[in-house]
């Protein structure tokens, strides 16, 4: 069973560390934004992509969700004791990953070989595919002007209105090789709950991904990363309300309606379930709160469920 | 007093440690070898100029002699662990030198804006001028073939024999902005007990130094390296051998002999006082082993008395 997973970050890395659990890493194929990817001191920064291998390579800083564990921040503190205002935080184990990178992207070679190569060094057998190898930023207009979504998350916390957004470079970016017959093929493809504009809607901005998805005639799983009206992490709420969505299940399924078979929704939000089917989406609640292990192997059961089932019932 | 040392690495630094108690930061500048310098991770490492810098900044590790004290090496495992060869041994803290200094190249400044803006960031007042800004990479030939000078220095533990030594790029290299007018203004040129071959020698081998350093009418005072036919540290005698050059404070002398006034030997080698002599180069016999910073301070006076003595007697 080949399984495809559009991914954002932390969100997405916690559904896939239960995934993993379930699923032959040579089945489990990752699409991976790359809205946020910054370059910081001449290094070329991934985040999402370095939290998804980190994740499957089983080295992530499971507290902070991002990172290598038990990293140091010398480096880091080096910059801020030379005057800097180091509002990223590298780390030191994490530096490696940065600097490989930079210098074989400089070298001509395309994020999707570096990530492929990152991942065989870190013994990560499932597929990582960037979602474009091509420049693609987003931009977050403020009420302190625009700023690249990392400034806007890192380094001001989420805190502004979100007055506009930009996906810098989506009007050119096609998709890194081999991403769009890996959603073709896919017996499934879940959207892993992560922001629906920033996260996932900058992989489906890319040429052809949206099509694809549209074309399929196997199941397109989402999770709502909208749990009672809220994000279960980050600022998706901003970012709906800017688009003119409702900060609910009902928006995710809005902004997915062209292309979703099933969306799990969380017991909290039971009462959506016929609002979603009148959409054409089959919507199943569960429990998608991922606090232990065990909550992320029965939500990734549940996904893969939804799948072998025409008509999935609720469940209570 | 204005003093100009040229200086290499590690011997220069020892040496450095005591000068700088007793001369004012800013009658102080370092003309410093950049022959070393070496781009690894796409990082521009100038392992000369960082000794030197952290030296006078009070961070050096004073027990490796280079990088900053109590750093740690989490990057250089992250790298091993990505399965590379890692010979270098880049410091987490040290990395934030390298990628500042490589940002700032990569957007077109040059080596000693970059080398003057670091000093200031720590606090340095005396100026470090790279010997040049241009391309300058000292190479040497071994049985293996040709390799980068620090490859044979830090990969290779200086154990191949030296067939033949390059310095690529010497042809065009240029000073950088201001050592020549520091040479000639200085009231005294002190030589740093260093490799008079790989880290000496390369810096009078920029374009105007050497030439420069013939001209003056005031001391140029060297200390030598050479202590009872060997080298305090380093493979100063496998260069000196290779260049026909006997491995003395004799062999220095004849290296420097063209702009020497003083140079200051060893005890152990007090009787080449005469021969020195005949060179038309006064020699100062004092110990010139520096193990303590009492070491140290003692030579550095020695070093600066020379100046002020047309013949300064040998000491006992």
């Amino acid at each position: 069973l080949r399984i495809v997973v559009l991914a954002g970050g932390v969100g997405a890395a916690r559904f896939l560390n239960g995934l993993a659990k379930i699923v032959a890493p040579e089945d489990l194929s990752c699409v991976v934004n790359t809205g946020d990817d910054i370059v910081l001191h001449g290094l070329h920064i991934s985040p999402d992509l370095d939290i998804i291998t980190y994740t499957l390579a089983g080295i992530v800083d499971n507290e902070k969700g991002w990172g290598i564990s038990q990293d140091t921040y010398n480096c880091h503190q080096a910059f801020k004791n030379l005057g800097f205002d180091e509002w990223f935080r590298l780390g030191d184990k994490d530096l490696a990953t940065h600097l490989y990178r930079s210098e074989l992207l400089r070298s001509g070679r395309l994020l999707s070989e570096v990530t492929a190569g990152l991942c065989e060094r870190l013994g990560v057998r499932s597929r990582v595919f960037p979602m474009t190898n091509d420049h693609f930023e987003t931009w977050v207009k403020t009420d302190a002007g625009w700023i690249h979504f990392e400034e806007y998350y890192v380094r001001r916390g989420c805190r502004d209105e979100v007055r506009d957004v930009q996906f810098r470079g989506a009007d050119s970016a096609r998709p890194s090789p081999g991403v769009l017959e890996a959603l073709t093929e896919a017996d499934q493809v879940i959207v892993a709950p992560s922001n629906p504009i920033v996260s996932v809607g900058t992989i489906l901005e890319v040429q052809g991904i949206r099509e694809t998805l549209q074309r399929r005639r196997k199941p397109v799983t989402a999770i709502s990363p909208i749990v009672a009206g809220s994000p279960l992490k980050g600022p998706a709420d901003k970012f709906m309300l800017h688009r003119g969505v409702e900060v609910s299940p009902r928006g995710v399924a809005k902004l997915y309606g062209d292309f979703l078979s099933h969306l799990i929704i969380d017991y909290a939000d039971k009462e959506l379930t016929d609002d979603i089917a009148s959409m054409g989406i089959e919507a199943v609640a569960t429990n998608t709160v991922m606090r232990t292990m065990e909550d992320r192997v029965r939500l990734a059961e549940t996904a893969l469920a939804t799948a072998r089932h025409e008509r999935f019932p609720t469940q209570h």
